[in-house]
């Protein structure tokens, strides 16, 4: 990092103003000021390379030029900005668009439940909506999982940092081992049979499970296939719904549209957020099987679940990368290559104990616990020019997430600048310091 | 309502793909394509006044052109969109800002959160923090709030059908009953202050009062300045965090900037969201007292809450409108426009029992409970060309809520249109049937 | 006290064994070892006048020697001790008595549950089959009132101390003001009613209502028949289950056998516990609407809930008490006694600002808050030998509860040493200590 | 069954008066009148060997003599029964008894808190402890753990029947495999310390551990020593309390005076009850230790805390059956032939998949779920005149749980009949219909 980037006089006015809960300026202690594709620029136009992707929201780049393009039509049309939940054009195209390019070709006869735009009040709702229908007050969530942040969802999150600023006990959600949570020989799906089939072990009849296929904050978890289709037989036989929480992997992030697609289950309820709008902007979708719909008019409101401009470029990211299959053999191109680099890397450097696991182009480095490795690799990378964060419950997991949409070239720079910033920090170059990583990307 | 607008073609997709949840768009049956300042345009080109601002997040009006203007150039430079919580260039100019021409003046020493961008994340973070702070769990908030519907904000919400929807208790939340529940002649607040200075009331310890100055979704109900400071006092003495909710009565709709200043009280904490932005983008703000800023780093989280484009907007609304006194003026002034309007034309029609209150441009005509009179003006004036929603524990209350910028020819014939459907309602010649109002225009 | 009483050798393994929770060992620093009657007498032979009567638990004085022979012969004849739930003669005997003795006569078809044998479980059975038969959560108890201190009960007991033990937050409860609790001139049921109408009170429907017709531990206030009547109605117009914890005052405390019989009111389901052995021995019932019983089968257990030697002599109770209406005229003589000499005596120390309450053989001398003159009285009265406690949420008041079958003469003397107490405490002779009023008598 | 038991006069009158929850009257459909040792007697004078003891509360036999006549003596002196939490002389001289007998020679400083004479009263008042003491509220209890009824304890215990009749969530408490859940092959303690190492877990920090060493109520499920002692140094490491619920099998059951002596843990915090009193009255105690007595006083009450008559028989039992090791030895040596008699047993029809299980005095006969075959040997022996009880998940335990004092033949008989029993019961004899256990024998 040089040193205009050190100035202090930069950063001094969040250190003044912004309350402590702030985590990712700290991570990455510069002032963006632009961003186009996979590459954001500081005040000085120092140039990073971008794979963090927003944790997720940004899978099609920065300031996409074709959504920019459409999003300023619209505006300067006088298009209807803030609409709540009233019928907008931008809103019936948003519709018809989604059912004739993802919902139609794969035969899914969902609803939509346009909530809040954030991650958390998608997934508020979806909550309730299983809670309502199912007359029960349990759900079950698993170790590592993250759903957000605000009380409802909250309930659902894994990890104490954030259950502990609660401030209130929570409740209502039984945690229950993901995929792998005992390593590789234990089967964590038929303890979860275990303690459903028994009527004594202490769990209370969920109305809902909630999932995530691929955990992005909680390390880069991979649930199996086979995993995934056990739960959902599970789900059938206790009378249970099942919830795919696809706002981060969704979108596209591991090649379908849907994550959940390569398991060929058929969720009750599906989150999405993050990508959706393609742009950046806020924007959430519950999806919920027509006959679970019980909603009462009205019953769960929220100022800003119709952010018309989102709905803009949402339908345009549709039309450009979801009308045929292009993007996602890009998808699966780019995950061998990002997948074949860390397998090297983590190979080449036998000693560090590294390991790789992810799908699509979410995938993680997992340094061991305890060494702060992963962050001091994120943090030199960063000194590069590469702004990738970490995850998992020790922020031992370098998570790579490139844009889906990311040149190859870049790409590849990218992956060099992370070889050699592992290279430096396992030669000792690399700053012991402190992980400075706290964010949590959050939804 | 024209024969075109019922052409059932127009909103069968809403019918077919939204959720049954869905509310304004029933009560605004039509699909709306532009906006400009006070007005909508249907598809069919119908003009409507705007008397609803989206439930108070457009006090500057729809489409804005200096603000658009701002954002277009924005967009155009490649600025970032989407920003997590990393330092950039318009979130550091948006702090700046708020802090010349907001806090300084006005002698307050906030610290500055971003939360996800929807009221109720910022209400949860507030709720959240308060907790921590004061190592309490119990909150108090009062008959007809309306604090959002995520779980922790629902539990302060008062109205039945949301918390309904849960599914699950809701709890850590006293309700207490507001400025004039039990009419004019008896003091709340004395109640309130025998229920805590009890040991034996049953009112756990609380470690805050979260409260609206004006409960718009509640009714219009307006706290009196005396029960303000009443209340400030007693949450001095009983050691209980002062919360004020300003998302819907805050950036002005009461004349000032914030709606507490009139009543001389300092809130330990602040939301705001809704007008924020200035635009209609998603954005929410929440104002710490310095001290009370014990968040770990990264403990409350959200993918949106650095929606840059919100950013640039709020910034340049704040210069455009509270560099100085001016707007200020206008809502005194408009505000007697209605207000007298509203008068005489309750006054005209003695024998139907109406009644106004409100504070600035948020002015109810209140209707006797029971009698769905409020839900068919709205309905009657919709069909004559003005947006305009109820609300209240019984959707007894039409609410008048136009942008504060709106002109004051437009203002005088929405208000003419109202007072025409008075008229006819009360004359007969709205259609008596059922309310169609549903929605709760929420945050 | 003689110095005897002083000797710390007695009472050292109370301090040194018995952990800091012991309360009543506090107010009455004395070793008892016999008791007959309404007389207590320590280890030193000394005589108290029992004023206190186990909290309401010896409505038939301590030793009651019809009671007791009737168990001893019982036990001599090895007569089944401890049951469980298994049918024995005892328990047949109990529930053919109370049928014949008790429901028969009042017309109630009741249906009996023999719970664990402590007023709270009986508090937790009636709880939890009236959430089970409305479904709801939500179930309203009153400022003041006492049902115990396990968990479900505790969340309906309003005294700040006993709810702060619990370390979790206590919910499922709302709190309503009892009958004159903003004092005679407000209808604290209208505010009710007002709460249970308004759908935006933040009043989540109960499924039941939990009241006392006196709160004795809760100061003994007594609800009129009027604001009784008021609250079945509004149960019935509410859907609402009505239930009387009748644990303190019923068992012939007021006069009738139920405390609710005056106001002719139908409870739902009642809750008895304290004198219904007779004897002082642990046992609870609870009785139901036959229609409510919707219990499944062992769905409430309880090691202790045949407890034979009570079922002995709660019947033989019943023969001796109430198999005519000579216990319920003695009552009434009693209580016009004490209330006229309590009065009197208000009456006659006019400055301090004394008043008098209660119903039936509980009645309070109630002080001004503050100054700690109930607890320095009951001090006072301990020295001159009598047993009474205080009660209220400051202790304000002094709770005259003296066995139903007290000798009058012993009547008169305990209340001549209650007025010389009076006297001499505020003629400054009373120690001004610190109230050493601690316990709750609890149940 | 002769016919006269058949008659269904006998006990028609608990079919109408008593309340649906009944329970162990539908699986011994007598009316016992006469008790004594180990034998009970029904109104036609038949005899039964009980093998079911009070679910564990008559260790010492049925009227015992020695205790009764000590307590007939105490009553004949007008001994005082009821005293709430007053010191007497009763109390005094169990507390002595209790320090001498039991507390002293093992080295233990315990605290004692009287709590309300039920178990799940004392297990209520273990839980508010905890939680004060480390200001946090999730507790950690255990699959097919059993810790009474009431809304605190009720939280803790895993069975469904019971958890659903609360009508509300249960909270605060996450449940964990207890030892052996998933086969003898995997380390539960494993998992619960990765739980609470991981931070990510969804775990909340406990602020306890409560644990049954043998779960009576669970099906006999034994607690290895070493997983005791691993727990309690988890317990150690991540700053939780050890609380030991030893109501059921405490007192002796497992040979020592607590269950917990054999693996050398100290807990924090020790429940008992059931046999306390060693003559079947409701009495239950709380040992803390002394640094952990945060109490207020008063802040945890009871109306029957003071059961004086079982102070008096709890001091004799411990006199007569803990001033040496006779009946520790006689319990291993009563434990050897009860085991050796099932395990021949189950070994003799090894077709009917039998296993044993159990510790001391509790032994269990494992019957394979879902055939009823527990249930139906213990109706069959009860036909045969033995009174027994099944536990487990699925009833499929039948649980022999004789006095700890029953003569050597009696205990033969018994053993006889079950053979006799499960014989006739596998070869068809039994009648296959519905098992009628249903009680719990709670607490």
């Amino acid at each position: 990092m040089n040193d205009e980037k050190e100035d202090p006089m930069d950063l001094k006015i969040f250190d003044r103003m912004e309350s402590e809960v702030r985590g990712y300026v700290r991570s990455f202690p510069v002032i963006f000021s632009k961003a186009r594709g996979s590459e954001l620029y500081d005040e000085d136009g120092r140039r990073y390379i971008d794979f963090f992707s927003g944790a997720g929201t940004l899978n099609y780049g920065h300031n996409n030029p074709v959504l920019r393009e459409r999003m300023m039509a619209y505006l300067e049309a006088d298009g209807v900005t803030h609409g709540l939940d009233m019928a907008t054009s931008a809103k019936k195209y948003f519709m018809q668009t989604l059912a004739r390019l993802v919902l139609e070709p794969r035969g899914l006869d969902y609803v939509l439940q346009f909530t809040g735009p954030t991650g958390t009040n998608a997934v508020e709702a979806a909550l309730k909506i299983a809670r309502q229908v199912k007359n029960r007050q349990n759900v079950i969530s698993f170790t590592h999982g993250f759903h957000g942040v605000s009380g409802g969802s909250l309930a659902a999150t894994a990890n104490r940092k954030f259950r502990k600023a609660a401030g209130v006990a929570l409740g209502n959600i039984s945690f229950m081992p993901y995929d792998g949570y005992f390593g590789p020989d234990v089967n964590t799906m038929a303890y979860l049979e275990r303690m459903l089939d028994d009527p004594s072990s202490g769990l209370d009849h969920p109305a809902a499970v909630i999932v995530e296929t691929v955990q992005g904050e909680g390390g880069v978890n991979v649930a199996s296939q086979r995993w995934l289709r056990e739960l959902e037989r599970l789900c059938r036989r206790h009378d249970m719904l099942l919830i795919v929480d696809d706002i981060q992997v969704g979108c596209g992030r591991t090649g379908s549209f849907f994550s959940f697609e390569a398991a060929g289950i058929s969720p009750d309820i599906v989150t999405l957020s993050k990508s959706l709008s393609g742009f950046g902007l806020p924007m959430s979708l519950v999806l919920l099987r027509r006959e679970l719909d019980v909603w009462e008019p009205g019953a769960h409101s929220g100022t800003f679940r119709g952010n018309n401009l989102a709905f803009v470029t949402a339908a345009q990211a549709l039309e450009t990368y979801w009308a045929d299959g292009a993007l996602s053999e890009e998808v699966a191109a780019k995950e061998r290559l990002v997948r074949d680099w860390l397998e090297n890397l983590a190979h080449s450097c036998r000693d560090a104990g590294l390991g790789v696991r992810g799908r699509g182009l979410i995938q993680g480095l997992v340094a061991p616990v305890g060494e702060g490795l992963a962050g001091r690799i994120a943090r030199r990378a960063f000194e590069q020019g590469v702004v990738i964060e970490t995850s998992g419950a020790h922020d031992e997991v370098l998570k790579v997430l490139p844009a889906l949409t990311i040149p190859r070239e870049l790409l590849q720079q990218g992956l060099q600048i992370i070889e050699r910033s592992v290279g430096e920090v396992l030669a000792g170059a690399g700053r012991p310091t402190r992980t400075l990583k706290v964010a949590g990307g959050g939804q």
